[in-house]
């Protein structure tokens, strides 16, 4: 206690020393006068703090689950001190440091008393909140306020706040929690950043060490010299898990999700580290690699700046996000890029600091241009070995394919290795379910995840991708599918014409060799351009039931095959692995090469052909079976069931060719542009896809997918012609 | 034939006549240079005929039903003569004129060869089109564009065109097809109007008396003297359609959708008849219908400008559709009213007139305000006698509800009196299917009316009003419900505080009184206006069950009841009467007074609360059961079905509490407000219905609904209280 005192006592008068630090306190005040949408931003947030000064605060003994009032009053807490703080800085006004000294003053009153939460729902519960993450999430919020009016506070007010609260909670966090502190887990970045920016503020090198290097079981940090060798590394800590969580390409394994709400404790501690520690050299950390994730998660979005929805992912979350804000200030400041300004028009409130003044100085200057995004194979494991996300766009952005050929993706993967995702403009074409949770409902299971989430969400026939004899990829045991990851055999995007990538994976079926490959071919014999669909199941052994999902979303139009409706009853198509929550529309067969259906959605006429034979079954179904509580959104899918196969390749084409009006009523384009489909070849590795357009117009795409050789000179005679190449794959315009 | 020559040799050089007139040439080219956004708007124009006379014209011969080539290009022919017209007449460039004459020349070529159109889907087949209606478009746009080059042609040219064209045309869409043209139909009007823009084009009295009296038996007018006396009315023609189709107030019976359809030739004839026989004072016929028709709706919208589904109605239609551009210009242009600026900015394409002119202007001086809708009752039928629809809204038009007690709607009518409508700034809270119909999709019937919009869409169980015995409304007849109406019994928008209105029918069941009283409490006690519904069934014959559905969009987050869930198999709800479209997904019961569910929809938290009892069953359904041709949207719907009873009054509250933020993923207000509802009187005249709030406020609505006699005094002992009131109702907080 003593050491600790004395530390406080001799700090010089040097804060804030965090994101908001002293040396840039006179710009962002000066800014105030020289750009209108920078004094208009600071002005919301003050007005925001005016009405929160103007009411008696209330630091409620925890007692409700997310969604309850003790739950939202600490969290909307939080967030004040960090922005009373802020204000404070800007304004100088003392009356906002004072508000938020009697906040924190109430909390440093409450916090010795608090035991475990009492809402016994987390494996890790808190003593604010139910779960500790959301405590870590309130310390990241509040050390910034506490950092703010550092110098505002009297030496004993400090005492108080720093002893009973400050303290306590850092330790709370990490010697307490060593569990979660120690997790290479976002809980875990997010106590590891609360514990770290803490260490900074009140100048403790031995919280900093813990959350560096992680703890001991003696409660000791695993290294006690901060320094930038960073050769040898710990089982725990920031360090650890920076390197862990994000491959070299900067992608996060849990998926763009979580790798949103993952950045903010990652980028604040180590933007506070830099500012405060530069001889750690942190921002050069395996090669930059914060900057690096801010890039690859703008990548990992649609056109509506909605994150892709790989493993458990909420629909509608997006670059709009409030923890997007940071992350954008944060590289733009550093690279200056024009079209990272594009982002921040849609998400105009900037945080107080000096990258936030940049972003509007940005703006205010004019300089915002259109983003516009790559095509782009993001490796994923920790050093980029365990496979990847492959990401097809044209070079308009109007389309956009994703293949998954990643890794699990931890506790929140999902059973769905070589899915492929498709998006024209702002449409989901093939969606993706994601994630069965409304978070923050507290009639939903109080915003936790739903049982749904696990029996449908997770399984393999909920993604689009092959589902071996109605069972999902490794069983549905997590522990053998987090031990293994697909790859992405290869891709090439430089042919404007057509992007192509091949995922293969061998691990989720025993004996059974998926490869999927996938093209965006943008011809100009097609309105659009249309996503190019292989996917191959070779098999050792004794032959089985294949089925390969194309979940979409609206309004079918057009079954192009003999099938029989169950209109007057309906059952669900399965028993278990997610096969109980879809119930069984319609059966058919065809009895030519190809054949598929057309849906409207949103103002979109879209198709898909797929190749058909005498043991193929087509399957229409919508997902909500087995769902008593109304846990699941009601989506259509259409099933190409291969019965009897040993090995087998599904081709399929998916086109956006039609438009409607409901004003005008017109629709324009509402007949497929793809006549015909044929595999004229269809060996282990290779694969030869012949197309028509309506207009007559024929390709073939030639498709490699044996071991990688790109010096090796491929042959193929087809229809009586010779073709020779080398590399992947080649197209053909008949 | 040689009377038709001479007539068209006589004309002296006037043109054009119509809505573009002559007069107003020079200022709408003087505009050119004055207001840009005149200018752009006809530089646009002009480019597309640019881009149109770049190409070989096509006038194919006939042959394809709604969807199909040849349709689609004699649409867009029609109106390419009119846009070569307009621009014209706007640049003085013979070389639009030269191409709009040579598609006249063969237009008049192919014409004298075509017999009925070889599609034979139509009750009136048409020539170029497979139904009749087409061809009536066709003319009204062709023939302003030959009223546009009429002084470019050569008197040869016209008479080939006049002769081989414009009459035989108008000759068969008026003698040739008298069952359409005096039909007092949409059908019909559209008919009269190109008939009759003709014969003012042509200056034949003959073809505009045809239009506006109708036509005998001989082919004759029924009134071959044009003049203003509007007394005598005949069977048939403009003036009796006018008449008929429209009531006082304006609303057109067959419902918002098709009063936009029909406004056109409405509209554009009368301008047409007004700009040329001022002597007939057609504006102010019927005390200034036409205007009055496009105020009313434009009152039938909701926020998004979305036209109520009243009967038929295609949702997404809206005031964002083309016909409404001349039909706001117009009522503009004579009024000048700054709202209306307000719809043409979200539609920014005018047609090039003066009064589209007006409209640019007003836009260019900045004197756009936004529309302020109002709470309104709309009379139906010719006299205003055939019942109406009542529109309530809060001042701030934050919401909005529809109560339907009008007539049946001709043949676009739906079985639905009563029916109630919910809405809540750009969502539908309570919902109604609307038709099922996919207007010019081929795959779906050739765009026609599908069988479900009969079988479901037309019955009663599809909208929000009480099923008898689930049967229909007037057993689904028809001829019956066309003989009858509803009525609006009172209506009172004077309190800001509650908008209320009350709608009666003693014809859909027969020995039966069903009263619906619906009001709009805008209370500073809820976070948005809430929606109070009584609906009374008077019976005087034996017990029955009562359905009451009210149909909703989005995802049940809580049932507030005990209920089964059909999770493994699913059956329909019934067998007919549109049951058999509805599958049957949960049944419960209430032991409380009251009970209701929770929904979320578009990032919006909505709840019911509904009186129950004993005998009370709690159905949740959805759309889409014996629908083997996919054609129907599957849409929730949560049932309050009444068991043995004789009468019986529903009580229902229905909020708007919360909303959701997918970025933030927080949901504010997931609670509802309404805690607790109670009938404290129930009788056939008096009502009295008491709620309270979640904060505790309680509130108590008393109702007469009996015989109405404004100065009537009331009493009613409530509690032990006393209560007397004159009116309708009475409104206590407690």
């Amino acid at each position: 206690i003593i050491l600790l005192i004395s530390l406080a006592f001799s700090m010089n008068a040097q804060h804030p020393v965090l994101i908001l630090n002293k040396e840039s306190v006179p710009e962002l005040r000066r800014a105030m006068n020289e750009y209108p949408m920078w004094n208009d931003m600071v002005s919301q947030v003050q007005q925001q703090a005016d009405e929160a000064i103007l009411e008696a605060f209330d630091v409620p003994v925890p007692v409700d689950p997310a969604g309850g009032y003790t739950h939202g009053k600490h969290k909307q807490n939080g967030k004040l001190l960090k922005r009373l703080g802020a204000i404070y800085q800007t304004t100088a006004d003392d009356k906002y440091a004072r508000y938020a000294k009697n906040i924190f003053m109430a909390y440093a009153q409450m916090y010795p008393s608090l035991g475990a939460h009492p809402v016994k729902a987390s494996y890790a519960p808190g003593r604010l909140f139910w779960q500790q993450l959301n405590d870590a999430v309130w310390l990241v919020d509040a050390i910034q306020g506490y950092d703010c009016i550092y110098e505002y506070l009297q030496p004993d007010e400090r005492k108080t706040i720093e002893e009973k609260l400050l303290r306590p909670y850092a330790d709370f966090l990490s010697i307490e929690s060593k569990f979660v502190f120690n997790r290479i887990h976002n809980h875990g970045v997010w106590a590891v950043a609360a514990v770290g920016m803490t260490g900074i503020v009140l100048d403790d090198d031995e919280l900093v060490c813990r959350s560096l290097y992680g703890i001991k079981e003696n409660n000791k940090p695993n290294k006690t010299k901060i320094d930038a060798n960073f050769k040898k590394q710990f089982e725990a800590g920031f360090l650890t898990q920076t390197a862990s969580l994000f491959s070299p390409d900067g992608y996060y394994t849990e998926g763009p999700y979580y790798q949103r709400y993952a950045m903010t404790p990652f980028l604040l501690f180590a933007q506070s580290l830099d500012n405060n520690i530069p001889s750690l050299k942190i921002m050069e950390f395996e090669d930059g690699i914060f900057y690096k994730a801010i890039e690859t998660l703008i990548q990992l979005t649609d056109a509506n700046g909605g994150f892709f929805s790989i493993n458990d992912n909420l629909k509608g979350m997006s670059l709009n996000a409030p923890e997007m804000v940071w992350a954008v200030d944060m590289l733009y400041a550093k690279t200056k890029n024009p079209e990272l300004l594009d982002i921040a028009l849609t998400n105009p409130t900037r945080h107080i600091n000096s990258a936030g003044l940049e972003v509007i100085k940005g703006l205010s200057d004019g300089l915002a241009k259109p983003i516009s995004k790559k095509s782009i194979t993001i490796s994923d494991g920790t050093n980029g070995d365990a496979g990847g996300i492959a990401i097809l766009r044209d070079d308009e952005n109007s389309v956009c394919a994703v293949l998954k050929g990643a890794s699990q993706g931890l506790v929140h993967g999902h059973f769905d290795r070589l899915n492929l995702m498709f998006f024209h403009e702002e449409n989901e074409v093939l969606s993706d379910y994601g994630a069965a949770r409304f978070v923050n409902v507290k009639a939903k299971e109080g915003g936790r995840y739903l049982p749904e989430n696990e029996t449908f969400g997770k399984q393999t026939i909920a993604h689009n991708t092959v589902v071996i004899n109605e069972q999902s990829q490794f069983d549905g045991k997590f522990k053998v599918a987090n031990e293994h990851h697909a790859d992405i055999l290869f891709s090439d995007y430089s042919n404007p014409e057509i992007r192509i990538a091949c995922a293969i994976d061998s691990t989720a079926y025993e004996g059974k060799v998926l490869t999927r490959v996938s093209a965006v071919f943008a011809s100009s014999h097609f309105n659009n351009p249309v996503l190019i669909d292989l996917f191959k199941v070779d098999a050792d052994i004794k032959s089985g039931s294949y089925d390969l999902p194309f979940h979409f979303l609206g309004q079918i139009l057009d079954v192009g095959f003999e099938y029989s409706a169950n209109s007057t009853a309906q059952v669900p198509l399965g028993t278990e692995n997610g096969y109980q929550h879809i119930w069984k529309q319609a059966t058919g067969t065809s009895e030519d090469a190809c054949t598929g259906i057309t849906w409207m959605y949103n103002r979109r006429v879209y198709s898909i052909t797929t190749s058909t034979d005498k043991n193929t079954e087509l399957i229409i179904g919508e997902s909500g079976a087995n769902d008593p509580a109304f846990n699941l959104r009601h989506e259509p899918v259409f099933i190409v069931r291969q019965k009897g196969a040993r090995s087998h390749t599904f081709a399929s084409i998916i086109e956006s060719h039609g438009t409607q009006n409901p004003n005008t009523e017109s629709v324009h384009g509402q007949e497929k542009e793809i006549k015909n489909i044929e595999l004229l070849k269809d060996e282990e590795a290779y694969t030869a896809l012949k197309f028509e357009s309506i207009k007559g117009t024929s390709f073939t795409l030639l498709v490699y997918t044996g071991k990688r050789d790109e010096s090796k000179n491929h042959t193929l005679e087809l229809e009586g012609k010779t073709y020779n190449w080398s590399g992947a794959y080649k197209l053909i315009e008949n």
